[in-house]
């Protein structure tokens, strides 16, 4: 499939949003993304939406919806495979410029416009595959006793209009042509997203992409809109606004919360899908460190110091036995860290709070430094940290079980696996807990693994957190305070999910009910039939 | 199957609540139920729980989550089986306290047994065709470029122990062995209940039946417990106890919000599906009302006075567009009215509250009362109650909406079908609406289908909202504030899905896999593979 050349997306930043597919400029305070690199402001200028952007991004969304959630789920997916058609076309602009604003290595850029692009994809597929529905029948018995059965049917519906934050770390993949817009999308709920400050201009560029998709294949007016503002005035407009029915985000714990508060507060409270923290434990089994210590501590301190330890997914926290065996480990991890050089952080604010985070930890009593790295260049890159306390320390102050969103991660030196077990059963909710094994563990894994399961939402053995496949079969979530509902995931198909509700229908014509409800299958999807599933 | 006699669970009433199996006399205040036709305190004298009991049924839980989840599922269908045949045993007992409890007819409570049993044996074949487990397979690519994909599967698994606070409406089917429970354990959840204390003795059985169940298949010490105690004491800290991990409550919009509200505070919030308020509006078409107006005011009285109006389905709003057809279907619902002599109220404080929610939306300015009940001939009696109001006194004034739990209900008398379709938008959140219609009202049927969608959890042509079928694609639930959580039914097989959350297995050795997810489908269940569903 190509595109004319006369619906291309511009390339070129003119600092507005987007108010349905209208290019708003902002009345408020001005608002600049940084070179993480230079702490220079970046051209051109944003302004922050006016209240009544907010209303009417809202009002259109609103209006959009009808319409959004009665097209075919294929047109959906076309405009899905659109938005990653366009987001490809204007990747080198957009690596250009999320690279000027986040000093992400290039690389990893072109390989996160490619997992967005991706996801898109994934998702238009789930549309067309369609069990997503959630297609129930229950037919009639006329003839039942003591009473007939109806006819009763049911299929899941979109919430409504969703507010989207995106996150700092993923410029693409978590933020405006994000997993949180992708899937509301999919499940027909207009979107309407708050631009992440830190770049502004790369969701200007993935804004264009979607608009023209949305163009394109016909999606009604209002069904997706940018809005440039602040968390406090908003982005809490935005959560507050009557018309909004979900709220999609990722980000600190703080902001999360806040969101999750003001949603709470609201006349009629809404879902609110927020993906906070974690500390990603790793659990070292004694066979593992014993046969491969040197190489375990290589491939840590590789996903610690990713992306500048700026993953939700980051290793902060390795949980083992201690002895010679371990010793190794942490010699070999230390030598990593200390020869690391560090990595300009997103902002230089979230440079300031990592430096806050990791002294804070550092200066509880019972924290040992076993290394830093070194001495960064800039004001903005993060030292890495590693560091160490005992279970009994670890256990006795919740302090140190804390995030600190960069390069640093505490081990937890243990008595013995029994011990480790204590570890874990005071670990709070996390996305993720890993554990490494040689064949003689199993049976000890065997014991820890339904310790871990009740506390993340994925466990991996022998691999590394970081890195989060796009799958069916991904749950990007977990326990509180990982996230503020753990009945779902924000990656991967199933977060289609969490912006549908169930309705049923009982004894309505077969003409007015709904498609995927009909007798003849109209959609040829898998239904569920008086409880038995056929695949349509 | 039979039971031997010797574990026949006694009829016998104690006055004991339960902590795990332990029968337990309580220490708090002294609390009995009441005959609602004579007022009278009924025999025996049930003790609110200590504070100590409260905590010792969460930790027994808590103890008895890791067994109760890791067991077969097949070996929780027999649990459920088990109850059911408890309960069918012990049938006579139940209807003969339970109609001493409650003042529901004979009739009504018997067939509310085989409600009961029919809905655990429904939560039993959910559990044996294992859709329930959300399995998902994305089986490894090692030769994937330009990374390798990992093995990852994922599962449904339960939240942990659950507080279930039961309906004084259903002393069976929505308390101790209703579909929360019912839910909650097929999921894998240990419960514990606080009982109602409208109907104390009959809690007392059900939960014999449901520990004789538990002993006889070898479930865990803790599985269930049930406690008898206030909302505001013994419920706040139930809900607010640490190992709690979700909350199912059916009841009044005050109680439901107050338990949301503790829920929330807690240090890890958990989620509350509490169903609440409904007033389940019925649309009457001009087709409808033309053809067949008295014989639609019959059937309507029938279902406003059922029960005494105590269902959450009671359909406490009518809506039509005025003329001499709906005068009809006016006078004949007035005459039926007038000769109706009202019910006895389930307990004295409901029929009170009742009295004061008519007589406030009675005096409302706009108001007209078109027909009032005999006055009944006890004080603990409803008098139903049909009022009426046009389309633009309806909008403008927002407590007319308010559910009024009793035989009352509302006509709002529209200009035409555009006003209907305006007062169907003020509508609040629903449990259900239905539409009466004729062949030739269908087209202007369908305009309004979409907007009573977005309203409720269940949308019903040419019936009536009370009597909610428990099947598979039953939805008894619907947006804010039917309910706080429109993501859930709390009727039918899908209720299970509000007590699971997803987790992720990434490279996990067979051996140590949850069976569901085993290369060999040790389950036999459907399975999704790669994205493509698959029928074990």
């Amino acid at each position: 499939m190509t595109t004319p050349i006369a619906q291309a997306p511009t390339t070129e930043l003119a600092g507005t949003m987007f108010v349905g597919s209208e290019p708003v400029a902002g009345t408020g305070p001005e608002v600049r993304s940084v070179d993480p690199r230079t702490g220079e402001d970046l051209a051109p200028a944003y302004h922050f939406a006016a209240p009544s952007d907010v209303e009417r991004a809202c009002l259109l969304a609103e209006e959009a919806f009808d319409a959004f959630r009665s097209t075919h789920p294929w047109q959906r997916a076309r405009f899905l495979e659109r938005i990653a058609h366009h987001l490809t076309e204007a990747g080198e602009a957009l690596v250009a410029r999320a690279h000027l604003e986040t000093g992400l290595p290039v690389a990893r850029l072109q390989g996160e416009v490619g997992r967005t692009t991706g996801q898109l994809r994934l998702f238009a597929a789930t549309l067309c595959e369609g069990s997503w529905h959630g297609a129930r029948i229950d037919p009639a018995q006329p003839d039942r006793t003591p009473q007939p059965r109806a006819d009763i049917r049911r299929r899941l519906v979109p919430l409504g209009p969703v507010a989207v934050f995106g996150a700092s770390n993923f410029p693409l993949a978590f933020s405006v042509p994000g997993g949180d817009t992708a899937s509301a999308l999919a499940a027909g709920c207009p979107v309407v997203v708050k631009a992440h400050e830190a770049h502004l201009g790369t969701s200007e560029l993935a804004a264009r992409a979607i608009l023209a998709a949305a163009s394109e294949t016909g999606m009604p007016e209002g069904v997706f809109s940018l809005l440039v503002g602040d968390g406090a005035g908003t982005g809490t407009q935005l959560v507050g606004d009557p018309r909004v029915q979900a709220v999609g985000f990722t980000g600190s714990r703080t902001a999360g919360l806040a969101l999750t508060r003001a949603a709470a507060e609201r006349p009629q409270p809404i879902p609110v899908y927020a993906e906070m923290s974690s500390v990603n434990p790793v659990v070292l089994m004694p066979g593992a460190l014993a046969g491969r210590a040197e190489r375990l501590a290589g491939e840590f301190v590789g996903s610690l110091t990713l992306g500048g330890g700026q993953f939700c997914t980051n290793p902060g926290l390795v949980i083992a036995v201690e002895g010679g065996d371990l010793d190794v480990f942490t010699t070999a991890v230390a030598a990593h860290v200390e020869t690391d050089g560090g990595s300009t952080m997103l902002t230089p604010r979230i440079a300031r709070s990592y430096r806050q985070e990791a002294d804070t930890v550092s200066g509880r009593p019972a924290v040992e430094i076993i290394a830093r790295g070194a001495e960064p260049a800039t004001a903005s890159a993060g030292r890495a940290l590693f560091a160490a306390v005992t279970g009994d320390a670890f256990r006795a102050d919740p302090e140190i079980q804390r995030e600190m969103f960069g390069a640093a991660s505490v081990l937890v030196r243990c008595r013995d696996l029994a011990e480790v077990a204590d570890v874990v059963r005071s670990l709070e909710g996390q996305l993720t807990a890993t554990v490494h094994t040689a064949e003689s563990d199993l049976g000890d894994a065997r014991a820890l693994l339904p310790l871990l399961e009740r506390r993340v939402g994925r466990v991996l053995f022998n691999g590394w957190p970081t890195g989060v496949e796009v799958g069916h079969a991904m749950v990007h979530g977990g326990p509180y305070p990982a996230t503020t509902d753990a009945r779902s995931t924000s990656v991967g198909s199933s977060a289609v999910e969490r912006f549908l509700r169930p309705v049923a229908y009982q004894d309505i014509p077969d003409s007015l009910l709904p498609q995927p409800l009909q007798d003849g299958n109209p959609y040829g999807i898998p239904r569920r039939v008086d409880g038995t599933l056929t695949l349509g």
